[in-house]
């Protein structure tokens, strides 16, 4: 049972006409964010539960609830490299996709999410196993965003890399110590951007697969970013660049 | 009591000489990461208790300690406005500052913190009232540039912002519906960077007081990006136009 929790994911879930089974309801909540969730619910004639908070806090393995949650028909649904690049294709637009390389943090993973939806990918690639896949915490973290973002998860990111190469995609790793920066390098063209975990960064087989590698110049006394920062930076880096802001 | 906790914040602590009273690790933890906690505690001369885990997790009230951490001698120490504008001026370059409105989640702060020291900022501004402090799950979060990097804690955020532009300090808020961009407007000047919080944006009376206005360009269906993650895509695209990356 796959469950969405906290007020934005809530409406989000309810909005983006995600199947959803039941709402769930903490008792003595009121307020303009429940009702507003009620009001959908009855609306899209979803069943709606009023339970103690204490139960929704079992259900939702979470405090963070906000008095509300969504019970999903089903497991999310994941895509795979084939469907991205179908739906690049199909976009006809310079491809942009980002690899995120063995991401075990739900909420890093769920600012990249958001983050890379806001920056208009076509899709997002995350391995299958090490990593975090999509739970409710990242869909929470995502604040809705992976309702609307197609995310494969490829057992090998490898040969993901490899698929993507022969569609003509460049594929830039955002690691420490490269000649080229996110700002020197060409980003506008079709291109994945591939992201490390927060401890490792890219594995060494994946890193030896990209064309070439950026940095992000720094400044301060700190030599590294988080990987939902660094993921940030260089996806709307891209999107300045194919904008023609230069 | 101030503590640290994290085997990286509490190296960094260890590295950057922050007034350490006491290193605490967890009974039964052994490897590389401890061991060198331990070499560093050993060579400052710093006393070193071994205690259970759940002791531990007492004293620095997390789960996520990794089975270090540091006591500190005392709070963690804030600059003022003035303390931020002196240093900038010592270093006579081109001012450059981060000005949080009411940032909540000690999260969202600790990353804003690292974000901006890695971007290379003077200092930072947070208000006194309704918004995180500098505690331990900052220093986390932040992964110990919490120590490289001046925090200036003020009452009236609005007289601060009069105060940087008595300075001659252009003053921007990131915000959706701006007019401008973070990538058409020249922030390649003395300048702060006005963050707001997560829910609520910048406050009126704060933006009121801001020179202008810019936005985040957005290219999916998602239409606002998590403050950390707009931080680190202002401050970055700030650091870009400076360094002469255009």
């Amino acid at each position: 049972m796959r469950t969405v929790y906290g007020v934005n994911p809530v409406l989000e879930a309810l909005r983006a006409s995600v199947a959803i089974d039941r709402i769930l309801i903490s008792e003595g909540r009121t307020g303009k964010a429940p009702a507003e969730v009620l009001r959908l619910a009855r609306e899209k004639k979803i069943e709606v539960s009023r339970m103690p908070e204490e139960e929704l806090r079992r259900i939702s393995g979470t405090d963070r609830h906000q008095g509300v949650a969504a019970v999903l028909h089903e497991e999310f649904k994941y895509y795979d490299i084939e469907d991205l690049i179908a739906i690049w294709k199909e976009k006809g637009n310079q491809a942009f996709f980002l690899i995120l390389d063995s991401i075990q943090d739900p909420q890093n993973l769920g600012s990249l999410v958001r983050t890379a939806n806001a920056a208009g990918v076509h899709g997002i690639i995350i391995p299958k196993d090490r990593a975090s896949e999509v739970t409710a915490a990242v869909v929470k973290a995502a604040a809705g965003a992976t309702e609307h973002t197609r995310i494969a998860r490829e057992v090998n990111i490898s040969r993901a890399i490899e698929r993507l190469k022969e569609e003509g995609v460049w594929v830039a790793a955002v690691e420490a110590g490269c000649k080229d920066t996110v700002w020197s390098a060409d980003l506008d063209r079709d291109l994945a951007i591939v992201i490390g975990s927060e401890g490792m960064g890219i594995r060494r087989l994946v890193r030896e697969r990209c064309d070439f590698c950026v940095s992000i110049p720094m400044a301060g006394q700190v030599n590294s970013l988080n990987a939902a920062q660094a993921g940030a930076v260089a996806l709307f880096e891209a999107l300045r660049q194919r904008s023609g802001s230069r």
